[in-house]
């Protein structure tokens, strides 16, 4: 089974996000607005609880996150997605780090860890440049804390449920 | 903020309902297939630690629900809902009367619990009885244990997102 991890940012942000990516992101209809933690890995059965298990001791070893967006970029020429900015955090870097430490699969990322939130992707290059400056106009400014992030499941109509709820510590 | 509190069968029954609710669920896309043991109901932010407190406490008091199913009904005339009928289980009885005890809000209920997972419905009545009978000639048997349930939230998209995952008491 496909997994992966995320954090979902407060109601008002998601609403915000999804304003936009109805329009310009063809995964809107697949999970709501997030940061992605974890790219999506398989998993067997036999494995699942011993990885919550994991997953769970790296989430008690982590504060809540703030996160701090006031920016929208794009990872072009990489891809043509557009993004919110999440400020470097120390907490989400520890966690994302842990994520992939030497108890997990697919600890191969090809790229960095750049928080964001997706508001579109898979748009044409000029399509991509204008959205891109028209989101650029816009004054985003969050700022909120995350003291949790889930275990999602992909079903086979590619939508994400999820499997479990984790909480950061709040010491 | 509007809540709702469901349970989400195995992946393989979820893919099955849903390769029927995609054609006639017009909810298909903003919730996965679920059992709702709580209607959607209004929760203040400030209640919610309050909220979750209790159902946690409910969660620890009711075991691992064996759920059962072998047939498809309707709630027509009521409503011309189609569904898979999951056989009267006394774990999930309990969990659904203690979600609508005294400290709960939205604890009338104009029906009886009956617990269901919906594969079809606001189709008009000729339709309805069309794909009644169709979905009759089914053999559907599902057995499977849910250990777990989650208190979700709507967005303005009218998408559901899980807010906590709770956790029958496995004894």
């Amino acid at each position: 089974m496909k997994y992966g991890i995320a954090m979902f940012p407060s109601k008002r942000l998601q609403d915000e996000v999804n304003s936009y990516r109805k329009r310009y992101d063809p995964h809107y209809a697949y999970i709501p607005p997030h940061i992605t933690l974890k790219e999506p890995f398989e998993l067997e059965e036999a494995q699942i609880d011993a990885t919550i298990e994991k997953i769970q001791s790296i989430a008690s070893q982590v504060e809540p996150v703030k996160i701090v967006i006031d920016k929208v970029s794009s990872f072009h020429p990489v891809n043509n997605v557009i993004y919110l900015k999440v400020q470097e955090n120390p907490n989400l870097t520890k966690l994302h780090d842990l994520l992939h430490g030497k108890d997990f699969k697919n600890r191969d990322h090809t790229y960095n860890f750049v928080p964001h939130i997706t508001i579109a992707q898979g748009l044409a290059d000029l399509e991509h440049s204008d959205i891109l400056d028209l989101m650029k106009m816009i004054d985003f400014h969050y700022e909120e804390t995350i003291d949790r992030f889930q275990l999602l499941y992909q079903l086979d109509n590619q939508v994400w449920a999820v499997h479990e709820t984790f909480h950061l510590n709040k010491g």
